[in-house]
């Protein structure tokens, strides 16, 4: 459903589009431009991007992809997530134990692979099982073969299958963060809004054998940055779109799943910010807790109300008739027609069984790092035993790396917000499903919410990492010997829980199958141009810096120094307005009119936080942070006519950090793109 | 279900605990010391207390309680909420324009009218209409014949009806205010919370014939006030328990009806929380709502909780079962061991529609004053035309004067708040029955949530109050030759609205029936000693001022104006802990040891809000502001333990008076009990 909108895209950068751009902007994205690119571009962690900017390893990514690294290497002593962080020698870089950096390598098809392994069973629940057996298998292989981290990408909604391999670095250091102040100025309520004055960056090396890696490629650093109508690109890992969803599944996002997860989200931002506002160490602990919920909370808002555009599923569902008219009495396509009932069944099945598992396996029912930590280990003790192709996804041996990473981290758990969580969710499970429920009987174990949180809380021992490490090695036997209360509490609900992921594994697979088939259909009918939905890998996305009009009123495209201060003054100061310290007192030194923020039609989404924007020489001018709110309906649909990424200028960045930090090395390896030597 | 708990109670003034008084306290209620507390108790507005503290009409009650009219002579210059109100002089009193204070004049017993008027009828409905009917039949001839106005109470869930005459008072002025900061110092994390340091007052006038009216009674102010182990009393208006409940019901609220009314606030309080997070004006615009629906969410939540105390219900269930066991095989009880039954199938009747109703019905899905204003007057024209006994609860002739002082209000309706409001329940109510359920389609009209609010907010004409008042007076044809949009909007969904309230009602009056004849058996094997459900109506409390313990810690009763100063220190003065400037700069000059807060062991529950809490000289000591978090689940049940009403003192509120407002006169007519003259 490839749109008439110019700067439509997340392309793969196996497939750019090369000669939209040619046409478009008489531009040659030739296979060296797009290769540097591709190795300069990073993810980071589990689900944000960034880049390379000196050829010593160093990073730039936001703010708040590194805040939950800065949580973490906090303490009530020193908050580094409030106050900053600046190490003015390699010395004084902290290691962040659990962050993972990833540089994609190589991209291979391995679809035939794929689907011969798949056509031979027709139940969907021994087709599960071969194609996450294969899946599992060409990923090991490749392990094996290349040392390298291997993933296989579903595309197309399973109309491809595309093996992803990855440089990982996980000897990542901290080198620079400025205040959370200043990075999220603004806080929730200017989140996803335009007019921005945030300095959302914050910068990390990689290192190997413990010195500062050499990497294979970064990008030079422009300090004069963007102009308004300049052609400019992304290059990051978009987490998720829904834009080649069927009407029924669609509907069944606007009605049912966007709704309810709405309501979870609401109800954990009650209670995070009601937990907050009791002490200021309540509110350091939770703080990264409830900027996530709040940003899910805005973000699913958007996406809702995108769906509630009539003329949004209206169009869709002509194009969707047309289609499956074009498809009807051309007997290669039946699969395809047939396809839409499919995915509509499958749709119907899902709903009916959401809550459950939304709650019991899903975790909205349990939530807390503790559980979270207590399940692995109860499921990684019998994961672990079985062959590779049949466990569940999260323990094939592929991803063995990032799974003790996670699960090893010394990142601190608070009691209190444990119990708090702990309880809150065990109360939302008893109102979902009704107290009377034997899966929470079972759970509740003859207490209340409030009592059964505070007891598992106070005697599960899964907050110490040692412990963790030799449950996890010692397996289902030392599992079972330890007899945690809360690995236990995750055994009585196993069962369900386990039966209910199978119920929609199975129809997850009957789901995929279908939109292959369309797929299928769709490029013998419409030819192979387009992009796939996103999946959290990498992609290229393309267009113009520009401002736009909003109730009549023009919106420019660029933001200064000078409004961060008159909207400081205009909300009283009050947070999330108050500027830091050094802002107040570095206002004189500063050049006001410098560019700060700025927005352009590149289409992103979420999961391109921290993603490089770069010119036609592929310079830095700028990382991505943010969208407006009109940038939120972008899951299903994308329209340039407001839709917009926000970024912080390369020039913003060069000027704060020599006129307010004095940080003049970084500054220096930025623009010569080398450390002093 | 009385316990063995000491002080449980909230009598009728008609059926007071003297016995027990007598026994625990060697306490004398004397009819002269009742009936004088009586006529000094008001209800003000719609579910608030207070008392008369002159003979001049002077009334104190909660600054909670009065916080609706401040917010309503508020504008954005001058905003007497934030910073509070002081009349010097008689003339500087300001007019409350829509408030209404109530005292209670006597109290009748109407069961056997009632119950002659609905014995007749074996068909629900036709038994709802004939109660009905009766009930403004005994209301509208006791105001004719008196000029009081008149409400039949239902008490003991039908077992009983009585008939209350009220004297009103319509000409309400406000003399006299705190800042908000300080009447609710502490806030949200605060609310429900022990310790406390709220000056939670606000002083009215009651006036008649343009002078300040000449009150039948007043309590005398006691500038001493309580002291530890002190009997004292409490009178006032708690709106209602379900203590009386059956297991049927209260399951019910615990799997359904808390959870979904929980649901409900969460979303509101984001929502408020985070467009007043937007801008300042935003968030005087906003405050009230987001007081109220905080105050909600907590309460709601502390319910909940006490629901699911295992132990609870199960005590609940074997009580039944026992009771029920003496039922059986006695004919004379037959129809109240039916009744169980009746009740269950009710219930479940009921939640069957529940979120139906409460989104059509009950406006969760058309938010903000204008749809309700708009409704009113599309019902208004069609209730009024039927005869009194016909009509709509709420259109009786008896709550005539009440409606129109409502419906007329001169209240500021601001169009941005009532536009998110609107949208954002349009959203919901599409989220709760699907985009495309007919009566969504139809309220929607083709249009998002946001369109079609922001559509309808701008060209409705119910803002206006002559309009109001045009289509009120012209009835049926001047509201339809009107065509406002919003009025048509209720029009369009009001079939629908009006069946799901009519099912409730035949429901509900087999509901009523059948607690009816429970409550017969119950005071036929039991005797009548006891009280019922509270009702919103005057009732009496008893109890020890009294400290508790909490998580091993001894809680004293009382804090003093030091602790103020402290927990502002502690929180670092941000808010909702900053004080304001006149507590800051009035320090000095205060006897910090001074008692502030102090708890009792008085049985409260919501309502009872302004509350005085009087000695046995009849005294007032103190007024009720709050219960702490342990008193939540009285709603279903007292414990003594822990469970405490908490007041401010009398002595905190002449040194508060005095010494930071420099408010002499009013000090001096409180120890005087007259205006000077």
């Amino acid at each position: 459903m490839l749109s008439a909108n110019a700067d439509e895209g997340m392309w793969l950068f196996s497939q750019p589009p090369a000669q939209l751009l040619r046409e478009q902007y008489q531009f040659d994205a030739s296979p060296a431009w797009l290769d540097h690119l591709q190795r300069a571009s990073v993810r980071v962690g589990g689900g944000g991007s960034g880049s390379f900017v000196s050829e010593d390893g160093l990073l730039i990514s936001n703010h708040h992809v590194g805040a939950g690294t800065l949580q973490k290497l906090s303490t009530p002593e020193r908050n580094l997530l409030r106050d900053g962080f600046h190490a003015r020698t390699l010395a004084a870089e902290l290691p962040c134990r659990d962050l993972e950096l990833n540089v994609l390598e190589s991209i291979e098809d391995v679809a035939p692979r794929v689907n011969a392994a798949v056509a031979k069973e027709s139940d969907p629940d021994r087709a599960f099982a071969a194609r996450r057996e294969v899946i599992a298998q060409i990923e090991k292989d490749s392990l094996d073969r290349t040392g390298l981290r291997s993933d296989v990408v579903t595309l197309w909604q399973g109309g491809a299958y595309h093996l992803y391999r990855f440089k990982r670095y996980t000897d990542v250091r901290l080198v620079f963060a400025p205040e959370e102040q200043i990075a999220s100025f603004g806080g929730d309520p200017d989140n996803f809004e335009f007019p921005r004055y945030d300095l959302d960056i914050c910068f990390f090396r990689a290192y190997e054998n413990g010195s500062p890696a050499r990497v294979p490629a970064f990008l030079r650093f422009s300090p004069q940055g963007a102009g308004v109508g300049e052609l400019v690109f992304v290059s990051g890992h978009p987490g998720r779109t829904s834009r080649l969803l069927t009407v029924a599944e669609l509907e069944n996002l606007r009605d049912q799943a966007l709704p309810s997860r709405l309501a979870a989200l609401h109800r954990q931002e009650v209670l995070l910010n009601a937990w907050s506002a009791r002490s200021q160490e309540n509110a350091r602990r939770a703080r990264r807790s409830l900027v996530g919920t709040q940003n899910s909370r805005k973000a699913t808002e958007g996406r809702l109300a995108g769906l509630l555009q009539p003329e949004f599923l209206a169009g869709k569902a002509k194009a969707e008739a047309e289609f499956k008219q074009r498809l009807t009495g051309r007997p290669e396509f039946a699969d395809a027609l047939a396809a839409y009932t499919a995915i509509a069944e499958t749709t119907r099945v899902l709903a009916a069984q959401a809550t459950r598992r939304g709650l019991i396996e899903g975790g909205q029912g349990f939530g807390g790092d503790r559980f979270r930590i207590a399940r692995t280990l109860l499921r990684a003790g019998d994961e672990r035993s079985k062959p590779d192709g049949q466990r569940l996804h999260e323990f094939a041996a592929a991803g063995r790396a990032s799974l003790e990473l996670s699960l090893f981290s010394p990142k601190p758990i608070y009691a209190d917000l444990e119990t708090l969580t702990l309880a809150d969710s065990l109360t939302y499970l008893a109102g979902q499903l009704g107290a009377g429920d034997p899966l929470v009987r079972e759970a509740l174990a003859g207490k209340s919410p409030r009592d059964r949180a505070a007891e598992l809380i106070k005697t599960t021992r899964v907050q110490d990492v040692a412990f963790r490490r030799q449950l996890y090695e010692g397996g289902t036997s030392a599992v079972a010997a330890a007899n945690d209360p809360l690995i236990e509490l995750a055994r009585r609900v196993d069962t369900e829980a386990r039966a209910l992921r199978k119920v929609a594994e199975a129809q997850g697979e009957v789901r995929e199958q279908a939109h292959a088939a369309i797929a299928r259909a769709r490029n013998a009918l419409n030819g192979t141009a387009g992009y796939p939905d996103a999946t959290g890998t990498l992609r290229l996305s393309y267009g113009l810096v520009k401002g736009y009009e909003e109730a009549g009123q023009p919106v420019p495209a660029f933001t200064t120094f000078a409004g961060l201060y008159d909207r400081a003054k205009t909300m009283g100061g009050r947070p999330p307005f108050e500027l830091p310290p050094v802002w107040v007192k570095g206002k004189t030194r500063l050049k006001l009119p410098t560019p700060y923020n700025f927005v352009s039609t590149c289409d992103i989404i979420g999961g391109n936080s921290g993603s490089p924007v770069v010119n036609r020489a592929g310079e830095f001018v700028g990382i991505i942070f943010d969208g407006n709110l009109q940038s939120l309906p972008g899951d299903y649909y994308f329209n340039d006519r407001q839709n917009r990424a926000v970024a912080v200028h390369s020039a913003a960045i060069l000027e704060a950090l020599t006129r307010i930090y004095d940080a003049r090395a970084l500054a220096r390896e930025l623009t010569t793109g080398r450390l002093a030597r």
